[in-house]
């Protein structure tokens, strides 16, 4: 359900403090100083007030947005005390359903982490694969404390931003959503190629992938809906697969065993969560083709 | 080493025979009756003659030279008492670094074949990969004992015409040569890539590939030596990886991180041993393309 | 302006036909048979009718039909008396600004056509280009009076269609419009390509070409409207030009001079007036391709 | 016909000079002091003793070396009466053949050139189209008098290296020969494309473009002869003109009328005449693409 700007412009502030308290974990204040600035034109200039608003604040405040944050895979995470929102967002990361070597790996960082800065390792999870949050989690623990807190206040408002854009419609978009979208070509016939199975994994590691997405092209040769849309593309190195052998031998055409095109793999890799990444397989049974489309 | 026609033409009987004895397994006999033949112009004809003494040979002798061969993975080769060209050639397939589990699949399929049809499964592992070789295995199980008899004697002579081909030079290859090569374009300099890191692996099965070459592109943007070459390309499913993010990294180029294309992967399929297969990669930092060259 | 459907099933018989009398030349009289079987869910049951119309008009009638269409490039087209909507189409086919030869080429064959079939030649010139119009009066020249006649009452059913498509909104488009498009994108920047000159050319002959369309690309690397859009696209060689030199340069990229690839040109056939015809063209500085698209 | 340098090496002084003596136009005095330099390893030594000859002569004598140099389309090359090679080159350049108008035009550039800087103007015809030779000559009369001696004394020296090139063969290539090729591969069977007919076009103008050579594509898809080779490829914008319609129709597909693709045309550039440019098309019906490639 989302709520719609007009009408938080006109809730009573109690209504409106309880619609957007939960945007910044544990700290429904953010909302209530947000308050005092309706109406809003836009959903970027209530950020723009609930941004105000943690600058605003005294530095105890400050903190306390971090230190508020539950740990990535920690104890409140696994217990399922922490903030339903960060619940969800982690168990989207798969943080969730690590191995125990993985969450004594989160451990001993966390822990790490919490001795060297005095708060929890804060990370928008919903904008990065499994691979680019560890990347992070190693990398920001040689920051320094005062870089690492503003690194770690920005990842707060990112995470407002997300769940903001998610929870109300209206002018001014927070722009939070990418968008992971393909087509097939057939350049036998020069038609779209439909129905070819298409299945997108996220390349954890050298030995693990993760399928995020199975989908058969329509008519036009695109899938009915984006392999990743309404949310942050997360940061990682993806493979794109493509039954393009089936469609080929579906169509009727007589393919050499094994054929030189079966199915077709294509990796890449996605730096901007927020950007749209099209990736288009132009191909025959003997020559393929992809470029960042658009 | 490799001997010349001319001087097979020249040499005395016996040692025509010493020198070609091995080309049929446990055979020398074929040798003996083709010696008559000569001179040969080129090697074409002496494979013909070969050949025709096969086919020439009372059946008792004709299957012979089906029971004479030693089974894959099995006994004979695993005790090193094979002859030398089938240990090598088995050893080439990987035959001789099976696990224990394929070890017995073998044994499996070796059994329940000699069982059926009186000979041991042979085939021209030369020409296979791993899947494909057990996939045949398998698929020619099903088949009928004279259609059988006749696959196995025509893999007797590709496995003769291999060797053959590899023992003598001389007009007339026996054209069981195949080649597997590649080539990387810039398209944004409009030059042959230089210095990428090239991988060639087989793909055994979903979760198990072997590495078959390794190269790194000279200035001309191509790999020394063909990546497979001097031998028939053995049917399979392959993947050529290049380093491409490591390439435009080096050119200085200003990368995503992850950039968009860091490892290119191109999976292909050969079912022609003794074709050319030349599988280019035109790449940019956003776009690349491959196809069946030549 | 154009009608809708709701409104003409509501309307007086005086008033339907008036609105729709001139759909097919000079024969009010299909509109008033057809105004019978109001009410019409959708166009496409409209133009039904008005085909049923024809089809049970005595021969007569059908053959005036005919005989009442004005010659291409004739007469009447000359002197401005045929019906303006045909006047409009053989104006927007060129027809109107032929040479004397083209003209007299024109008188020629109109001649011969109804000296040997006893009606004008009626072509759906919305669907052709000049070269295209002229090779098939010439070849239905050659036609039996009878093909002949059922091909004329199909190009007057052609013609009818794309007026009513024009003349009335709803419900089951008759799908008279086709359209060509482009794309181009940048495999450099792995973006689309802003502010590409793009010029399209009908392809007359070997030296004869007319510029159909100028556009520059936008934000997203296509045109704002289609280069032709809205109407049949004239069954024609074409020719694409985008000054990729030009944008390279104003990219601040250092060209040879002459740079490799300066106006890209694509030279490309359309074949079906209804059908969709998108022409991207993927380019670097050193490399291009197209493809049929969707 | 070729010399070796072995026997340049080993000539008398008189032979050698009869022999190299034309090589810079009425300078034979080049020759005579570059043979006392003999033995040469390299013709690449050769020529640096040529040019070290040239730049260590006395001020009047580099001056004749212009002042002796016909002018290009000038009266000496009309009348004939110009050195053997510099007809030759002329004539392949094209300069025989001008209309009145372009004789004009360069009897016009020349007087001016002339009046300007004291000596005709000087330009390795060979590394130039008439495009780019009418354009260099327009900008180089902007030029300065010393600026300009240095670059006709420059082209003087490429017009000698080209003949020495052409004349004497030995280790050690001057390196002014360029390439002009292409290939063309079926992406539908994988296979090259053969029996396909291939044009190349100099564009000299909008509406002017000279045929440089045909040819058809062999069973490699390549032509049997580079399209332009053992010469310098001239400085001009070219179009590739591939049969692509008719070799699809030969082949037996069934293709739309017109085909998506009949004559397909690729327009480049070329900015180093000594460059090797690899013009490829990877082509379907529906499809096509090229690239610089090597």
């Amino acid at each position: 359900m989302s709520l719609d700007l007009a009408s938080l412009n006109a809730a009573t502030r109690a209504d409106f403090v309880a619609a957007l308290g939960a945007v910044f974990e544990h700290a429904p204040w953010v909302a209530e100083a947000a308050a005092g600035g309706r109406p809003f034109a836009r959903v970027t200039d209530l950020f723009a007030a609930m941004r105000e608003a943690v600058e605003a604040a005294p530095a105890v405040r400050r903190l306390a947005l971090l230190t508020n944050h539950p740990e990535l895979a920690g104890r409140a995470a696994r217990a399922g005390t922490a903030a339903p929102d960060s619940l969800a967002e982690q168990a989207a990361a798969g943080l969730d359903r690590l191995s125990e070597a993985e969450y004594a790996r989160f451990e001993a960082l966390n822990a790490a982490y919490r001795d060297r800065f005095g708060f929890p390792f804060i990370l928008c999870v919903k904008r990065h694969g499994r691979a680019s949050l560890l990347r992070t989690f190693a990398a920001r623990l040689e920051s320094t404390p005062e870089a690492e807190r503003r690194a770690a206040e920005a990842e707060v408002l990112r995470i407002a931003a997300i769940r903001l854009d998610a929870l109300v419609a209206g002018e001014g978009s927070l722009q939070t959503k990418g968008r992971l979208s393909t087509h097939v070509l057939d350049t036998v016939t020069g038609r779209p190629a439909a129905g070819v199975a298409v299945e997108l994994a996220e390349i954890v590691s050298e030995s693990e992938a993760t399928i995020v997405a199975r989908a058969r092209t329509n008519a036009d040769g695109r899938t009915d809906a984006p392999l990743i849309g309404g949310r942050p593309v997360p940061i990682a190195a993806y493979e794109l697969r493509f039954g393009l052998g089936d469609y080929h031998r579906a169509a009727g055409l007589a393919l050499p065993e094994p054929p030189f095109l079966d199915v077709v793999t294509l990796r890449f890799g996605v730096a901007e969560p927020e950007g749209h990444y099209h990736v288009p397989l132009v191909a025959s049974p003997w020559s393929f083709q992809t470029y960042r489309g658009s």
